[in-house]
Formats: structure tokens, C-alpha cells, sequence
């Protein structure tokens, strides 16, 4: 049976990090404080707002609500934007997107100061992680699948990574952090021939199919460590990930679940840049 | 025996239009400029200089050298670029690197406004190819591999693509060029184990080792497309890539040679740079 790689302990450890870091911070003067801009009222915003919350909470990290309508103009945003990347009490921006279909996506996302971007969405962060520069924060997703990695000790110095994605919260950032720490990486996508043979090869796979369950017993081969990005709801209710984790649970070596695997480090990470953000200010 | 994809007629092609185009832009009075600029004499450069003014003057478009003596200092170099980035007649501009050691690289590359960036040096050039938006350019040689790849009509839609290297030049923008028509794309590099496995697997094999004919038949199969970025001078003053270009001829499908491949294109690429950032002025 494979090893299931949890998120609670690499949120744990995390969060002990976390709290002694705002703790100091704290003490000169510094409160770490995140803000969050959600346009609109779209439930997953809302759920993933109310974890943010609590895990900023936890650590003692103020979070600062910006709400605004879900027909409020670009350019009541980008002012909104504007006004945060001036007030100094406000370390890190978290804008969920997508964005309502009339607005520039480019022009919003690129109004953020990449020092506080703690999401990754900027170009300056994104080229940040692609040169290996310090600018900006890498997307939280991608880092947190790192994270995983890292806290359960899998060494990645020239081994095979396969990653499923390409997008630029998940497949291209963590396809370049991968290649960083030495791993041989591939990007695979829906244009991929033979997919599940690509993926059998690798001795590390990241998930981000963005459809439940996609990658079945053929997917997967013995030793390998499974990091699933996906969180689908079933119309049963229950949650899975783009893994069929049964499956993998008799093959693999290494496995995280859905949920509570992947989706609850990526908060942890959001706070890390948070706290990393102030450090700098700090400093 | 393998096709011989020789970079001629890829210039031929390119010369064509860019002549065309330099035609069409003086007709509105505009001259389309690119600055090279070099601090030092390293003879590299200087060959490389001479190339790119030849295959400029051919199309029409005007070179303006400037060149810093090789103790100049870093805010000599930046008030250059400033002034270039100032000076509406220079389109593009060319800086030859590594700077000499004393300079702080990412400062120095960072002035360059991306507009002018025909090179892709900076970083928001950089994010560009990393998220696909339309800033700044693509790193010249990099993006040659893709000008033979597209002029020999090589599918790249769901093939396998091997990148060997990973620097910013040429591996890490190659792979990105790739995934972006649909390749499947690994990245290989010094620490990876057993590569000549991995790249046997490549459809097309893009390679930037940086070691002469490092390549050998033991990392080459039939039917393989093989795009060779090494130039390297051996004693005898022949020169040779890192692929070993007799034992691909005997195994592969097609091959770039050296000289007289992948270079010469490159070369051609900057001066389609300068062509399109001048067509932006423009328009």
C-alpha cells in the first residue's frame, strides 16, 4: 500500500514556522497583514476566502476583506489595486480570478506590485520563477506540491518528473521549480500521445488534469510519488482529485490524498508569502 | 542518410521578407535601428557584431555601435541603456553579455526597456515566453531552432520533444516555445541520469549542451529531428556543435549543420526583431 502524503503535518509544521516568524515580527512593530480582493460573490472564492482566513488567523496574520461588486468597472479595480500597492500596512494581495469576462486580465493582474504578490499572477513573479530570481512569489499551487515534496524528504536530484498541466498556477511554475531542483522534467497536456505511457515513466508525477479521476491504474506504475493538484465535488457530495486514488493506493509508492492533501498546503504557502512579504519590508 | 537542414535557405526566407518590410516602413519614414552594445573587445563578440551588421545592411536596417571601454562602469552601462531606451530612432538593442564580473547582471539587463529587448534579456521579455503574452522578444537563438523547425514544415503538434539544457538563452525558453505547439517536452541537463536513454526517446531533440559533439550515436534514434545550438572551435580550427554530425547523419531523419545551421538563423531572427519592434513604433 503506498504511503499516503498527507497535508495536515506539512501544514503543522508550517504554521509552528509561521506563528514564531509573526511573532517576531510583531514584536518590531510589523503586523503581517494580507489583503484579499474577491469581485463578486462566486462560491469557490468564498470557501477558499474563509480558509485563508482561518489559517491566517492561526498565525496571527490580519487579513483585510476587499469587496466589490461582481459589475464593478476595471478601472475601480485597478484603483482598488493601486491604493493597496500604496498602503504600507498591507504586505500581500490575493485577487482571485478569473476576472468578470470585460476586463483585461493582463492589464489588472500586472497593477499588482510584484513584491506583493504572494499568488504568483504577475508577470514580474512568473519571471521570477522561470529566471530563478528572487521577484515576486511563485504561484501558491505550484509551491505548495514543492512543499509536499520537500517536507516528506523525496529527493528530486535527477530523477524523472512528469507533470500533467500546463497552465501557469500549476504546471509551467512547478515544471520550472522542478527543473531547479535538478529533476529531468516533462510537461505533458491534452495534446499528449499516449499519455498514460509518458506518465508511467516518471518517478515523480504532479497532477493538474482539471478532470476527476482521469488518471486510472494506466497511468501509474510501483515507486512512484503522486502529487494530485485536483479537487473535484461529485454530484454525490464527496470530493476526489484528477487521481482515482484507489488505484493508486495499491500501485504507487507515494500518494496524497483529495482532500487533504495538496488544497490545504496551498493556504499554508499563501500565509508563508504573506509573512516572507513583511520579513522584507522588515528588513 | 539524414536531411540536412542547413540555415540558408531559413535566412533566404527571412531576408526576403524583412526586406519587405524595411521597404515598406522607410516608405513612412522610418528607419528601422537596432544599437549593439559591447563593453570590452572579447573576439566572440566582435564576430558576432560583424555578422549581425552584414545581415542588417542587407535588409536595410541601420546598426548603431556603441561601444564602452572593458573597465567602464555599471552606471556608465545604464545610463547607455537609458539614453537608448530614450532615443526614439533606436528600435532595438543588442547587449552583448556576460558583463564583466564587477556588474550586477540583473540591474544591468533590467534597464533595457522590453520594447527594445530583441534579445530577450530582460525579465518581462523572459515572462513573455514563459506566459505567452506578447511583451518584449524570445532569446534570438532559441527562437531559430523554431523559425527551422517551422520552415522544414517539422509537426510539433503532440510529438516528443527532447530539450537538452536548461539555461535561459536557449533550453528553458525552447521548452516553453515547444509546449506552446502542443510538444510533449522534456528538459534534460547535467544531472540527468542516464540522458542518452532519455533523448533516444525525442522525436526532435533540441540541443544546447555546450560540450563538442557530446552527442554521440548512443543518444540518437531513426527518424529524429536534431536541432544542434553548439559551436565550438577545435584545434585544428574546424568547427563542429555538440552534436557528433557524421555518426546523426547515418542514424537520424534530419540534422542541423555546423557550421551553417542554427547559428546563421539566430542572426536573422535579431534583425526580424529590430523589423517587428520598429513596426510597433508604427503602428
Amino acid at each position: 500500500m503506498a504511503e499516503i502524503l498527507k497535508g495536515a503535518p506539512v501544514v503543522a509544521a508550517l504554521n509552528e514556522e509561521m506563528a514564531r516568524e509573526v511573532e517576531s515580527l510583531k514584536s518590531i512593530g510589523i503586523v503581517p497583514t494580507l489583503a484579499i480582493v474577491r469581485v463578486g460573490e462566486r462560491e469557490d472564492d468564498i470557501a477558499y476566502e474563509r480558509g485563508a482566513m482561518k489559517r491566517c488567523e492561526k498565525v496571527g496574520v490580519e487579513v483585510k476583506q476587499v469587496l466589490l461588486p461582481g459589475d464593478c468597472s476595471e478601472d475601480a479595480l485597478i484603483s482598488t489595486l493601486q491604493d493597496l500597492n500604496n498602503n504600507s500596512k498591507v504586505h500581500g494581495v490575493l485577487l482571485f480570478r478569473p476576472l468578470p469576462k470585460y476586463m483585461d486580465d493582463d492589464r489588472v493582474r500586472n497593477t499588482l506590485s510584484p513584491e506583493k504578490d504572494i499568488d504568483g499572477i504577475t508577470d514580474l513573479s512568473l519571471a521570477g520563477v522561470f529566471v530563478g530570481t528572487n521577484t515576486g512569489y511563485a504561484p501558491c499551487t505550484a509551491q505548495a506540491c514543492m512543499e509536499i515534496l520537500d517536507y516528506y524528504g523525496i529527493d528530486l536530484n535527477g530523477k524523472k518528473a512528469v507533470v500533467v498541466g500546463r497552465s501557469l498556477v500549476v504546471g509551467k511554475p512547478a515544471a520550472m521549480m522542478l527543473i531547479g531542483k535538478n529533476a529531468t522534467v516533462t510537461v505533458c497536456h491534452t495534446r499528449t500521445v499516449d499519455m498514460p505511457a509518458v506518465c508511467r515513466e516518471g518517478e515523480i508525477l504532479i497532477v493538474s488534469a482539471g478532470r476527476p479521476k482521469i488518471m486510472d491504474k494506466s497511468y501509474l506504475a510501483p515507486g512512484q510519488t503522486v502529487i494530485d493538484v485536483g479537487i473535484h465535488v461529485l454530484v454525490d457530495g464527496s470530493m476526489c482529485g484528477d487521481v482515482d486514488f484507489d488505484a493508486a493506493e495499491g500501485i504507487v509508492g507515494a500518494v496524497t490524498p483529495v482532500p487533504g492533501g495538496v488544497g490545504t498546503v496551498t493556504t499554508s504557502v499563501l500565509v508563508k508569502h504573506v509573512v516572507q512579504a513583511a520579513k522584507k519590508v522588515a528588513s
